[in-house]
């Protein structure tokens, strides 16, 4: 018999109601909106109840860079949570939802795997409740609005070269990338370059993600710059009077969703933006609402952690005032070697010297972590291919940079296979003191903000920008953004801005080449490199494979 | 005290739990899957076990031609069903979903008004149940298949003019109307000229409402024709390998919903295609399942009833197998007024003679409902300034082309403002046989089936195709399609297609400029006329308006 599937282990899951899972943290049925059986979404009284409460200790987990070998976070966050649970500690799972649009295209889901996995998975990873969809109509009524204000007269004197706002759809759709609109007739609008986004990748998500209520949402709503008119000022959405009806279109997005894992720890999902360009981390109402439900919260950010854990670092704990108590570290044995210069195809096979090459990777960022005062743990998401030898090398690594070390077993037995590492956890956060701070204060220029997340985190000997990102921070500053923090968007393959630079690289600059602030969302973003904000399909698209029966039992999904 | 607008009078509406509405059907909560505590989708179990059950009454709810004076046509369907529920008649109501996008333009919801609206009146225009994101992305993740087939070599020798698929979005936004995709660099795709569409124009939306489940609803989608190769074969949905992925998106979106009227009378809500260039009728299943729970199913279609009653009787019931056992034709005094040649402004002032003069447009919907052997109730939604004189003028009129006459008080007095329409409509059931046909065979050639509907329903002369038009219908019966309905693309305005044709046009010729068919819906569309799949905001767009509170209240939604 072979090896079951992600998508047959999580349809053969005995879900319990979702009614009962809140219950069993204390989140009472008249506190759920239910959609369907098996999610719901939290109401917004009882969110406001529980901003007042005791705040449990958070825990975020974090990666290496990614490799092909994957690296298996969602699946260690969920195995942990069920650890966690079963150790007697309550315990809840704060998670990203995933993007529709790449299921269809090489990625599978993200809803975790093997028997950590977050259910009902088909869910999860298509529609779920609704609030990417949601995202989407509120961005394109905003461009609707913005195009038709043109259309009408323009009084803003929005200046249709310097349009900054980009049409959404939660889909991998390369051919909208880069598109001419308001072709036709006079009544058919007026003709302009214009690009769509992926939808995780606008603005809104990112706003979505750091609103604390409606209130702040609208706030945020209202400062998104869309524009710039003949004279160089900038034109919000607030100037568009856009704000009322798209805060009506995200009002139920804004409330956090609760499922389940396949050991029923509760799961609030919420929020999911890009962690290259974007903060990459999951909401703060839903990462709040946890701490308040539970004693322990397990998060996480995307990518590696010189992304999505610095992103969790300097801008969302900065911005929600949250303090992690500890951070998870994973790894894998495969990847390690895979930075240490083994291909693909040779990563099954036991190698010392490669593991001790590609260490330095694990090495530069548990001391990254480190910088910020909050302890780390460093968990092997184990392969049947790992010899001893090769996990007992990573042990005393570990152990010597002064971080706890556990295997997580999680994919192939679920909560029991996560227990070592949430001993290492609690014993961690019962132990060492969190003095968590910030990388950088609001008081650096934007530049040295960059500065700092380059040569500190990323271990680059300093910056270079092109001359029209230092006018772009110029007119930044003057526009009286300074004090926000600063978004990297940077390759999530190397900690370097050069993907095919494993390891831990150094003698080089990082190049800045575009600067913007995401007034709305309140940070300046600064990339590096080519971003991709809206993927293509592959010549195989998943979508080939996705099928569901006559019951409505769907196939193929992964 | 002014009088109260209608999202006002719906937001103090004392509504039931939504089991509780079902329950008073016969429909129990195993047969649900909330969203929320007002809104369910029924189990695909429950569909499953519906189809064989007896079947109720069928009351169709149609209008004379809409003028700016306003028909009420839902607000009719609503208080007539909540009236028959009230004289102890088990009644189920059943509707097509509203579309999200017009809501921020001119046209307010599709709830209803006064006292006779469909609750909660803000989830049923925004979101709902999220069915519309998911036709929004399946027709759109065909689309980027169909592009991505193209960009990986075109194996299927796609011939880039011409491309029929075109992207949707539920958003007035007419900078998309005409856009050209694929610039950029070589990743970005191939360039060529593309449209968008507003999402109830999509094929999916018809075939949506025209699916018996599942597996009818995959057959459809594979049959769906993108586009032609170089040699002018068809390229389908099933060609691109679209068809499983594209239902597995669907599979929610197929389960009919079901909220309440103020009256709590249970609604179902399902599907809302486009009465102008589809069928414009909710789904079939929503209408079946209807007729198997209640003894009366009173439904509504689009526009007047030269389409959408048209459609309807035409390609709905064929294609379903439905009898409609009534008719009821909506009017207003004013609208007849305004088909009288009376101005706008002048409609509030007593008019007999342009009364008389307007009602020719009511006598031609009368005897073309005749024509499919439906009886016919005719009811005037009742206005303030119709003046008693005015009200008996239409019913001796009525009642000399052999059908009932009631008035229709249900905007200011709900179900007992419809009591008088109910008791006409049972009688009418029980004392005149339905005998039900269609106005045209299967087996009539495509130009013969458009000549029928010209004639016997808009009262034209008869037909003049354009050369292209003629091209296309031969190339459409070459390609074995000449047995389906045809779906007149036709202005809502007038009987004939010309717009400022009011009453009852004669002496004209229909012209037809371009014909396809809708292969997965399953009809051959005639476009008469520029109609538009794509609509604008105006200048001054109802989302200026719409706002919400900090605690969710929704305001300026209409």
């Amino acid at each position: 018999m072979g090896v079951k599937s992600d998508i047959e282990i999580a349809q053969e899951a005995k879900m319990l109601h979702i009614k009962e899972v809140a219950k069993s943290v204390g989140v009472e049925e008249d506190d759920l909106e239910f959609y369907g059986k098996y999610k719901a979404k939290l109401t917004e009284e009882y969110l406001k109840k529980a901003e007042s409460k005791k705040k449990g200790k958070l825990i975020l987990v974090t990666a290496i860079n990614p490799t092909p070998a994957g690296e298996g976070k969602t699946t260690v966050s969920v195995g942990l949570g069920d650890a966690l649970n079963r150790l007697g500690h309550k315990t809840v799972i704060a998670l990203r939802e995933p993007s529709l649009g790449p299921c269809f295209g090489i990625k599978g889901g993200a809803a975790g795997g093997g028997y950590a996995q977050v259910v009902p998975m088909e869910d999860l990873n298509l529609h779920f409740t609704g609030d990417f969809h949601a995202i989407t109509s509120a961005n394109n009524l905003l461009a609707a609005l913005l195009d038709n204000h043109i259309q009408q007269g323009n009084e803003l004197m929005i200046d249709t070269r310097q349009i900054i706002w980009k049409r959404a759809e939660d889909m991998n759709d390369r051919a909208l990338r880069n598109i001419v609109v308001g072709l036709g007739a006079k009544a058919d609008g007026v003709p302009r370059e214009d690009h769509f986004v992926i939808t995780v990748a606008s603005e809104i998500m990112a706003i979505l993600c750091l609103s604390s209520d409606l209130e702040d949402l609208k706030k945020r709503l209202a400062n998104i710059i869309v524009a710039y008119n003949f004279k160089g000022e900038p034109v919000t959405a607030g100037d568009l009077q856009a704000v009322g009806a798209m805060a009506a279109l995200l009002k139920d997005a804004l409330k956090p969703n609760i499922v389940q894992t396949l050991e029923h720890t509760p799961v609030i999902v919420h929020g999911g933006p890009f962690a290259n360009i974007a903060h990459g981390c999951n909401s703060v109402r839903a990462t709040k609402t946890a701490l308040s439900i539970a004693d322990y919260t397990v998060t996480e950010a995307g990518f590696g952690a010189d992304l999505g854990a610095e992103k969790f670092l300097d801008i969302k704990c900065r911005i929600a005032g949250l303090k992690p108590d500890a951070v998870v570290l994973v790894a894998t044995i495969k990847a390690l070697k895979y930075n240490g210069g083994v291909p693909k195809t040779e990563l099954g096979k036991e190698n010392l010297e490669a593991l001790k090459k590609g260490i330095v990777n694990l090495e530069k960022h548990i001391e990254n972590i480190q910088k910020y005062g909050v302890p780390v743990v460093v968990t092997l998401n184990s392969f049947i291919t790992d010899t001893e030898e090769e996990t007992n090398f990573v042990k005393e690594f570990c152990e010597k940079k002064d971080c706890r070390f556990a295997l997580a077993e999680v994919w192939a037995k679920g909560g029991e296979g996560g227990e070592a590492l949430a001993k290492e956890v609690i014993d961690t956060i019962n132990t060492k003191p969190s003095n968590y701070a910030p990388i950088y204060s609001d008081d650096m220029s934007i530049k040295d903000k960059i500065g700092t997340v380059a040569t500190e985190i990323y271990g680059a000997d300093g910056v270079t920008y092109t001359p029209a990102a230092s006018r772009q921070i110029a007119k930044i500053e003057e526009m009286g953004f300074s004090k926000l923090p600063v978004c990297m968007a940077k390759t999530q393959y190397s900690l370097s801005d050069d993907p095919t630079l494993l390891g831990r690289p150094t003698g080089y600059n990082i190049t800045v080449r575009e600067v913007y602030v995401s007034a709305g969302a309140g940070f300046v973003v600064a990339l590096t490199g080519a971003i991709m904000t809206m993927p293509g399909l592959p010549k195989h698209p998943a979508a080939y494979d996705i099928d569901v029966d006559e019951n409505g039992k769907i196939t193929g999904l992964f």
